[in-house]
């Protein structure tokens, strides 16, 4: 007999809902800002996903493709978001993928709903009770088990954009959707992520440029003490670039704008190439 | 400009890809096993899907709704399975729910593929490399962040069905689909959930009904040359029942076939009540 499926109580052929990523999160995704009507960073994005492809053991996809396809999605678009998701495709149940599953490639480009990043508004944020969990094989790369993200963002109060997540430590390592980078007198800090975490692209940005900050950039472990301790706090994700924090909690930060170093890598943010030597 | 999106090349509405469950794995799922035309522990699996629904923040479905619908699928089977995926249902990006989406509820059943459950040929394990993370908050549930378990049988020999994954300090605590049950000549033993696995629905009916056994039950943690000492591995799952490992690695295990009490426990878990005391 063959199968036979309800989705909200209606017969379902369920082709897309046997997607490994809606029964797995077996996949990973990349969110890109879209500004003169080109994706930018966009060879960060691609090799973060090739290689979290490469970590997952999933077929990577064509990048000439995907360049082709984002690019059918964007034209006449100015300002926009790019989702991508790659996933291992469908499969019958069971946690053993299909050797003969298509990888499923899905990109989807809408008008950015939010306030376009790039503004200079900082911040409201808060501490998170929820914790990431502490596994090393998953860390830095953008895969489709969000859970934690998810719960996270229910915990934020009214107002607040971001939450800081520590790990299974008490460890700050990221905001929900943004890694974070403090300031202090004579260093910047960014935590690693050998157990949690995204490596973000904008993080990534801004340690292979670090020679351009005015302060020495640490990647090391830190405690939340320390966040209240910084001249500053910042978010950086494809879509805020690097956004400084007003405030965490009731603590309110002495700086709340961009320096001029944040602000060179900011802007570089938002081009196609990504890099601040390189005009669009 | 209204949203676009390519699945696989081709122009796509993409309302299914935007389940949650795609996007971040933000759901649930219960594997059940039809006998007799009936789905098996039923009550159990529905249990454990809102208690999951609640720790999730999920609205949780209605049980005598989805027993309509499991039935509605079922009828005219007598052996197959059935799976239920409820989801926090659609949204467009970002972490945050829409409070105003309709919670995904999507139910399939086919014929069994696999071996049904319930055959007494011993199964051939082995151990794995992929170990589990460490996450309190999502220990026990049965979500859809799987990706720990994919990689897991990824690393499967051919003729391995089934593999032993530790946690993050090196103690085995479950197999890749199924819970443990060790034997040794004064206890049982099966590992605790307290930061990683799947509180199964069989290894509970062990709790609960553990004054069936022989010998007193110890919920306990381990070490893998625990596994080693042992007369006897047992897995258990829905779809499996309690049913013995012949093999770890190399390892031959002295005791290869279901004990009695065993035995009665296993053949509960083939009924729609599930409890040993109540024929069907």
């Amino acid at each position: 007999m063959p199968a036979r499926a309800l989705l909200n109580g209606e017969p379902a052929e369920g082709q897309a809902l046997l997607d490994r990523s809606c029964q797995y999160g077996d996949g990973l995704f990349e969110t890109i800002a879209v500004r003169s009507g080109r994706p930018c960073l966009w060879s960060r994005h691609v090799d973060r996903l090739l290689s979290g492809c490469d970590r997952l053991g999933i077929a990577a996809p064509d990048p000439d493709l995907l360049l082709a396809e984002a690019g059918e999605l964007v034209a006449g678009r100015q300002t926009a978001v790019l989702k991508i998701v790659i996933s291992s495709g469908p499969s019958q149940r069971g946690y053993a993928r299909d050797p003969n599953a298509r990888v499923t490639r899905w990109l989807r480009c809408d008008d950015q709903a939010e306030r376009p990043a790039g503004t200079d508004e900082p911040l409201l944020a808060q501490e998170c009770r929820t914790r990431l969990g502490s596994q090393p094989l998953l860390a830095g790369i953008k895969h489709l088990n969000r859970l934690e993200q998810v719960l996270a963002s229910r915990e934020l109060q009214t107002g607040r954009q971001e939450g800081i997540l520590c790990n299974q430590q008490g460890r700050p390592v990221e905001g929900i959707a943004c890694n974070i980078l403090l300031r202090f007198d004579d260093h910047y800090l960014t935590p690693p992520l050998r157990d949690a975490g995204v490596a973000g692209t904008v993080r990534q940005l801004v340690i292979d440029k670090q020679e351009l900050l005015d302060l020495p950039l640490r990647i090391q472990d830190t405690q939340m003490d320390a966040l209240y301790r910084a001249e500053g706090l910042f978010m950086m994700s494809s879509l805020r670039g690097i956004q400084p924090v007003a405030k965490l909690g009731e603590h309110a930060y002495p700086l709340t704008r961009r320096p001029d170093d944040l602000g060179v890598l900011h802007d570089a943010c938002f081009t196609f190439g990504g890099e601040p030597a390189c005009a669009d």
